[in-house]
């Protein structure tokens, strides 16, 4: 949909220092405390690790009772509005597990906020826009900048994704207005999270398995091309660091090596990818990131370890970042989260060792 | 999951002929009306055919005014137990379209309720068990026979199949019995369709992307591989025809090699995979099934059209069943289905005869 492609900017990553955001400024990180773990950052670069880094996709999240106490206290949007919770909520994953990166806590859906769609939080149903995009015309109605085509068409979640592709083959023309304005803001949203701190930044296509190869190739490749080109045009011209940035195309297997080419420094795997061919296919240049099963961390710990064991040698423990293929699910263990951090640094430690 | 294996038994398909069955008696054929049109049985078993044959999975579905007012009358489940409408629902879409395969009307969750579970329909969810299986003792309870593993444990549809998947890496050997048990009734249930009538079958395993490699290859393709062989022995045992098999398992782009060694005449492909690729991973022995992105109905009925056209060139003509890569949507318009269908004649004929 070019749509979770805005999850990037709430996902912006960063070491494991923060500095909090004040309002709606933009803050250059005067002061920014140095970095205590480069791992990550190395790794994205293809810089040699002395241990594999990892982290997982949402980290910060309802399998922390920490989270869902911290998150209890206030709406959700006002969460994402206050740079206090917001920073809170990154760190409570670090406060437990060696993570080797943090996640700046938002949510993709401030974005069309901002351009002045409604959208609340309904509980067991997620995110919901009480007045979707139905018709060509209801583009004229939005401010200029926002985000996410497929929750703001279909209005919530979606298991097949039908009215948002519908827009894709009836209406082209307008799909790809849509989805040019989404870019911009992007773009912008991305270069004021590096401008406030970030280190990382991760762009998400969540629906690429809905797309398939030639929606993908019409509809989503070349948006993806152009964020990447674009932020780091605009992170050379306002002097900000050129930080590494991630794609993430779920299911997107058709695809992968476009996104070897598409200006990326790292690319994210689902788990329904094979490690080697993945590198077959994406080649050398780049780094990898993935790929456990999420469900695989409802095992018991000794088949996590095995697990995430079998994962490192397939992978290699250099060039590439341990991850989950997805987000953590909240009524997962946060014992067996640790464990499959500290199961991949105790592997890749003992791999980088005897080899 | 194993699970939509079962849906194959809803999905046994028959030429433009059926049978009315009565009761829940096995019936041979007896006085089966000569086949009319037999070009989607020669695609399946690789002889030439004059037009590439078409049918779309969910045919009879609730996109036709006609199927909404017979469906309306009854309940589903006393719907799915009555031989008359089930024979009205299924001949529904060939008074409208030429398709050349028609598709016996059932559902997949009659088995475990066969089995003793209930299942109730909910209007806006779908089916819902009222009791899931969630502990490994509840398959005590069950009686010999049922179907669908990760419907029975999530007790509905689901997006994460999160509960499902959780069996399978926690309760690794209760996860095989439960498929064993399933893929013992999907066969004899399979069976039960061909002495009834049914001239070739479907298999469905609709969560392969929820899966992964790993886990396709130890819960899914074990049972796969058996139910194709077992039933072709017993067809054989009871001198029943040896009707072509198909096997649709969504989302496995993992597993396409595998999969044509599995004893299927046919191999089903969703839309995210490309057609020369599946033909190069399968080989020349199978005949290939798909892939239409089924959203591409909602497109104007001249680019209906043309994807067709490009779909005919990439697969070729023969040994090849056009079909979409997933089922129809509720609010598709019926006309384009048959602007699918007949497209899918004047090309492949036209391709024929220029070639």
């Amino acid at each position: 949909m070019g749509a979770d492609r805005a999850a990037s900017g709430s996902n912006g990553e960063a070491g494991k220092q923060l500095r909090s955001m004040e309002g709606g400024e933009r803050l250059l990180p005067k002061g920014f405390p140095r970095l205590k773990n480069d791992t990550f950052l190395r790794a994205a670069r293809g810089e040699e690790t002395e241990h594999t880094p990892v982290w997982c996709m949402r980290q910060a999240g309802r399998y922390l009772p920490e989270f869902r106490e911290t998150r209890a206290s206030q709406d959700f949007f006002a969460t994402c509005r206050s740079p206090k919770l917001c920073c809170e909520l990154t760190l409570q994953p670090l406060r437990r597990f060696p993570l080797d990166a943090a996640i700046i806590f938002s949510d993709i859906l401030v974005v069309p906020q901002a351009l002045g769609m409604e959208v609340v939080m309904v509980p067991g149903k997620g995110p919901t826009f009480t007045e979707p995009l139905k018709e060509v015309e209801d583009l004229l109605k939005l401010r200029q900048k926002w985000t996410l085509m497929s929750y703001m068409i279909e209005g919530g979640g979606s298991t097949t994704m039908a009215k948002a592709k519908s827009w894709l083959y009836r209406h082209p023309e307008a799909s790809h207005r849509l989805l040019r304005l989404l870019a911009d803001v992007i773009i912008d949203y991305l270069v004021g999270q590096v401008a406030a701190g970030a280190q990382a930044l991760q762009l998400f296509e969540s629906h690429a398995g809905h797309l398939g190869p030639e929606l993908f190739q019409d509809f989503a490749l070349p948006y993806i091309r152009d964020i990447a080109q674009a932020v780091k045009s605009k992170l050379k011209e306002e002097a900000l660091p050129l930080v590494p940035m991630i794609i993430f195309a779920k299911d997107a297997h058709y695809a992968l090596r476009d996104l070897a080419h598409a200006g990326y420094e790292v690319v994210g795997l689902d788990w329904t990818i094979r490690p080697q061919e993945a590198r077959a296919q994406i080649g050398k240049d780049v780094t990898l990131q993935g790929n456990l099963d999420p469900c695989a961390l409802y095992a018991p710990k000794e088949k996590i370890g095995e697990l995430v064991k079998k994962m490192l040698e397939s992978f290699g423990t250099q060039r590439y970042i341990a991850n989950l293929g997805h987000g953590l699910y909240p009524d997962m263990n946060p014992e067996h989260v640790g464990a499959f951090v500290e199961a991949v640094h105790a592997h890749s430690r003992h791999i980088n060792k005897h080899s």
